[in-house]
């Protein structure tokens, strides 16, 4: 039987686990905010604990708390930033919109682990206090929307720019692969002038880039840190120099450029940095949705599709049609990609949600954006690994289509003029000849000036 | 040189154009919403019309306006449901969201004209005034959204729905035409088993089919009016019986069964009904995209596509590629798609933020629903007349395809067990040889047998 | 250490964990797909025993099964209802878009057991072999879209509908308890008529009335099950009559009108049964939002805002200041309601994104509408028992605002013109005096007909 | 009666207006697409005719073109930048997803008013050809991208930077004349500790400084244009300096950093800048609609709200309220801002769309930005000048709030612990006394500390 203890706040005696160092204020939110299975993700109590090891040391710098006090914080700070404790935040998302619930039971597990540490027993509240000593010179309204910033900032580096730039150079690869091997390329979905498949996947690279370009420069104000805000953004119980000070210890430890944001107001109450995130991420997975499309297309048949492309066979494709191979990888990364899309939908309608001194939808917001990273982050890694990294060619099929388009007529358009090149492709396509012999059966050209003009290979700008 | 004439209001004296029926309200309106360039739309402006008209007419028989003065206003009402001063109505859709500047400008347009039949100059409010007689009975809080569910209804009726029945019977056709031509089906965009084009072109009916019952289930509650409501949904200031009577007139003239409200305060504050209206509108958007997406990839070619479908050549389709032509009319509703479901994201949003006794989002969840209709109306009129109606199977291509095809196999398994099948298919494949040569190879099937149990015109289900 | 058999698909031999009933299909599934954390919602898992087990007894009713096959394949399938073999299906959301993953799963699941309960080891595929026998007649392509619609119209029953009525109950009481509160109604957030309480709680009502009828409405077509369609809708490899009595079956066991479906192509292609569900819920949304929002507004303060009404105080508001109680229901409610429009984004593009014979984006459609499903019912419980039921009005703030009003004024118009009445409040506004005092100051009125005309209990549509 | 001469294009002959400069192709696409009211902005023809002038220039000075021509056609192009011909270029937004026909209006306007300035008949597509002239080195697939790009980022230059820094501005300024003004903060919509009123100011300036900050990022990319990409990207039938050269050009005549893009195959299959530039401007309007909501509640009222900002008042509010006056710029602004949300939606969809080397949803792209661009610059244009200029502070409510907040107790809490400070806000509040008579009956603090520590003018932080 699970025992339990009392613990008590300002609005009473609560019962909580007995062996769980959370106490009051997150066995009341556990009561009350019991809303789908999504726990605050583990990103944001490891970025509290940063950030309240921060604040202890800068309290004790600054003479508010005492060296005692603080080691004792820093110490269940360390233990749960490296994971020891993670059964003790078991709170949902869906809580308070300010996270305060959170930043609570982080205050509250601090507290009791430094208490025991200590040799006082957990709800002690002594010598360690969860909101005078742990949460000294902040509020939740500052703290969680600076874990807000830390977890989306180290996320962004620690799970995504790493395989978004190992998808890159993957399709780089086969970008360089490729180069020499001509194709048809296809405008509106019709034969159009040739190019490289080189230069086609040179594309997919450089929309990559791009994407990869506008989420690092989001971060610029990701770095900016609401710290020293407290309250209502005027720093009301806080050190001036207080927000200033944790900012830079948590740029010493991670290594990223976090700062004390300019303004606080706006920290608190808008969330522009994040909201720029969310469209970046956005904006990286419409582009992976066009490649990872062009993919399942180019895969397409085996023997009724477009069939430039021969996908790896990672599995059997259906439980009826004995052999079918599916492109699998493309369809679960463009399901991760119209998720992402929705989660910028949900995100954006929050951030213009605030009012007065704060926007009350931070839990959410955090969560998609976190939740975006992980999915772009998984399914870049899955998509190269079992799909780009073992692409082929299917040089047979790429070079009857160029040798069938009637779209090479289009580098005979300077010599010849628009309309009279028209007229050769209206009789190759009407009497299913070749251009050529159209060309020369209309007297427009002789077979020997065809073929010293009409040569894909010339075509596709690399001489 | 324009001429001016001197109105007032409650605020004071507003210079008006000497020739417009409008007034104070009106002029201060054009003056500080000059914002983009959308216009309330006329559909909004012509139910305002029969909404007053029906009003004037219930005051009359309720005894609270008399006769003479009705008939000024039911000839001034009469007279914009025509379309005779158009030109009266210059507001924006961007102006105050209850939309009372456009209930303004009616009851102004109204009163003036009234007057000026009466004899009286404009401005005079005399024997007619805008507020104490148009208005009667009314706020705009109840007539605005009155007249939006007027507007919806009609344009679903006489726009939308014709349209989308003509498509749909188009692609009826279609079917029945393509009926016995055996295709190749596709999944994953892999060759799948076989299907007839005429069943494949069955499932879009069938799709159109249920959108079209979404948006006339959607119908039911717009028929619903806030008539009656007044400001906030008391019906203060109106008689008890007005909103009803009106209703009834409403139903009456446009022969759709539209009611009282039955919950008005609903009916001011929330939009239900019309945010299941955009709803329904975005659905049948998505149902479209899809529709269009198959005819252009099944078009696609003519040389290096999929190529089973020829379409209407309309024009020429490219500036530099002669001779290429473009599946551009399943380009345009495609496109028309995705802005009917941008359009529904502004409404859904809208639809959330009501406070209180109003929302205060009306004349944005209007516009956006009435263009909706206009777009997917005219959209699907130029599809159906120059794209579907001119479809043609490319026959030979299709045949090739379904001969070719490895999927056939399927038939098998349940005679031969998906493994021996998944055999067969591995080694036609690899080898590149029919299905047939490889079951014989394989000692599985003899050739009869193979003749006798593959025969893709048995596979589809309709014998 | 973990201990392996080895199982074999069509592409060879896979490593398979000793103790787990899946086979190949499942671990290569595990091996290429680890994105996020989603797993397969256990509905989904459910519906598909269902399924299952109705196939096996129509295949053993239409001679295609032996009967003793059948039992072993019912037993399997009624453990996998029942909950106990919940982990051997460990797969995540994001993998092929046809959910043929999670059939195969299901199928190896099904056929281990079955063949385990028959003496014979697991991986034999004897004498139940996971294809031939419990997949027969079936294809992933119409048994995961009949897994969908069941799922869904079971989780809209079992979880939706009860606690939306709960909430719209709880309302409704509320409604009744503060029908005779007069308060000033408000619109634009400014000061207008009065209005009781329990009037503008039956807006709520009203405005969850709408959207419970159209989540009804929407699941008449969610009833038709694509099943029989096998791989591309044909019916290819099944039983003319195997849709309808598989149906009919699971229409028995569930007591919902479940049906097979008329046009089986769109069952496949496209989703619009489930579009349309997932925009009922997102228009649920939409009201619930609007109604967190007033509720938020109406307890603001304690002091320094509207204060109309008490909510509950079921936790320390603020982690800084002592003593605050926060809207944290409403707030929770507010997010679930912002991330249910997420979800139907995603939902929309993915519907609109079929190709051909099918939709690849089944799972992510699925997943986010039960995800919307599991939400609101909890947030909408939540809401209730922790907000709404303990909602008190502060009475003596209410009468203060109606007291103060300008707005009353309106109740004048009729007698003595909009014009007048303007003057009236223009000058009690002014001078901050009484509406009473400004309209006997303007010898508009004696005071004794001030008193006569203006009483707020006569404004409210009631007597 | 209306005057045609007939032209011709490679389907053949086509009537057109005898009055208009367009020819066959434009004519057909006026057939072909009457869908909406939206015409092709003329943002992107002034765009157009500038790349063509730059073009006929280059092409000059690659000897391609003869100088004769070449100034027929750069006068044309002068005469179109001007506006001379705006009734020339009628076509619809909603066509071929590639914007060929509007490259090709604009090909063929240009070419007629050539030859007429030649003195050679309409239609005689001689000595200026529309093809092989005007679009000398060009395809629409690269020539309307590049206009897309021009029109962009001249309008964020021309329409709305200025109009967002005057907003910011006028924001400042109120910040600054508001910053002595103390008021309560608000979080979760309840009282919080104070804040000056010039501070709450001074976070939308920081928001909207964000806001143009990331819409002047986004700008780096859309600066690089596509043109020299021709069909596919690869150039062909383009010199290879032609890009290169044009650019240039246009960067000297606009003075903004145009250059020629890199990689021109995502500039014609992706449009990744144009996704980051709406995503901006929703970004924005995430800002704006939290700042329209403070200011529409701080001015709620008059007696029975916030009521702590008096708006000016524009216009009389209600058709049957008299005296009402409502915060309607920020109602219209508003909407504005969900409008723009709703463009972004579409164009992220859209932008997920492309296939092979094309983007064919070209013309939805722009004309929602475009659209987005406009509703932005007009709205904050209006909401400046009709709304924040005329602000004023209520400084008698915000006094009345701050004096009776019970949120004071916070600053106490450094000195007397959490939980002492929520005992004096329990007493204060329960028996509706100040705090500082709830802190002396409690004993905690003597009335001289109370007076000492409690200033609320010293918790704003601006000491």
């Amino acid at each position: 039987m699970q025992k339990f203890r009392i613990e008590t706040d300002s609005l009473g005696e609560v019962s909580v686990p007995a062996d769980k160092y959370y106490g009051a204020q997150t066995a009341r939110s556990l009561m009350h905010f019991a809303i789908g299975e999504e726990k605050m993700p583990l990103e944001v109590i490891r970025a509290l604990a940063l950030i309240k090891k921060a604040a202890a040391i800068t309290n004790a710098e600054l003479g508010l708390i005492p060296e005692e006090k603080t080691k004792l914080i820093v110490k269940a700070c360390d233990e749960i930033y490296q994971g020891l404790w993670d059964d003790h935040f078991p709170l949902y998302v869906w809580q308070t919109g300010s996270g305060t619930q959170t930043n609570m039971n982080c205050n509250e597990v601090i507290a009791n682990r430094a208490n025991e540490l200590a040799g006082f027993p957990l709800g002690s509240k002594s010598p360690v206090h969860p909101n005078d000593d742990v949460n000294r010179c902040q509020s939740s309204n500052d703290v969680f929307p600076t874990a807000m910033h830390i977890a989306a900032a180290l996320s962004v580096h620690n799970l995504l720019i790493a395989e978004i730039s190992k998808l890159k150079d993957a399709l780089d690869k086969k970008s360089k692969e490729f180069f020499h091997i001509i194709k048809i390329g296809r405008t509106h979905l019709m034969d159009a002038t040739p190019i490289s498949l080189g230069q086609e996947f040179s594309g997919y690279v450089s929309q990559i880039e791009m994407g990869l370009s506008k989420i690092n420069g989001s971060l610029n104000d990701v770095y900016g840190l609401a710290i020293g805000a407290t309250a209502v953004g005027t720093g009301i119980n806080a050190h001036p120099r207080f927000g200033e000070k944790v900012a830079e210890k948590i740029a010493q430890w991670t290594s990223f450029p976090f700062y004390s944001a300019q303004n606080k107001f706006s920290s608190l109450a808008g969330h522009e940095p994040l909201l720029a995130l969310s469209a970046a991420l956005k904006g990286l997975a419409a582009s992976l949705f066009k490649i990872a499309s062009d993919i399942r297309w180019m895969g397409s048949g085996p023997r009724c599709g477009i069939g430039e492309l021969i996908l790896p066979a990672n599995e059997p494709g259906s439980s009826i049609m004995p052999g079918k191979v599916n492109p699998t990888q493309a369809e679960a990364l463009s399901m991760v990609c119209l998720q992402v899309m929705g989660h910028d939908t949900a995100v954006t309608i929050a951030c213009s949600q605030g009012n007065f001194e704060l926007n009350v939808f931070k839990p959410l917001i955090i969560w998609n954006i976190l939740h975006s990273i992980r999915l772009l982050a998984d399914s870049c890694r899955n998509f190269r690994r079992f799909c780009i990294e073992g692409l082929q060619a299917n040089v047979k099929k790429i070079k009857e289509y160029v040798d069938n388009s009637l779209m090479l007529i289009t580098v005979l358009t300077p010599k010849i003029g628009y309309d009279q090149a028209a007229k050769i492709v209206k009789k190759a396509y009407s009497e299913n000849c070749s251009l050529k012999a159209a060309a020369v059966a209309l007297g427009i050209l002789s077979p020997e000036e065809y073929d010293l003009y009409v040569q894909p290979e010339k075509m596709i700008g690399l001489d």
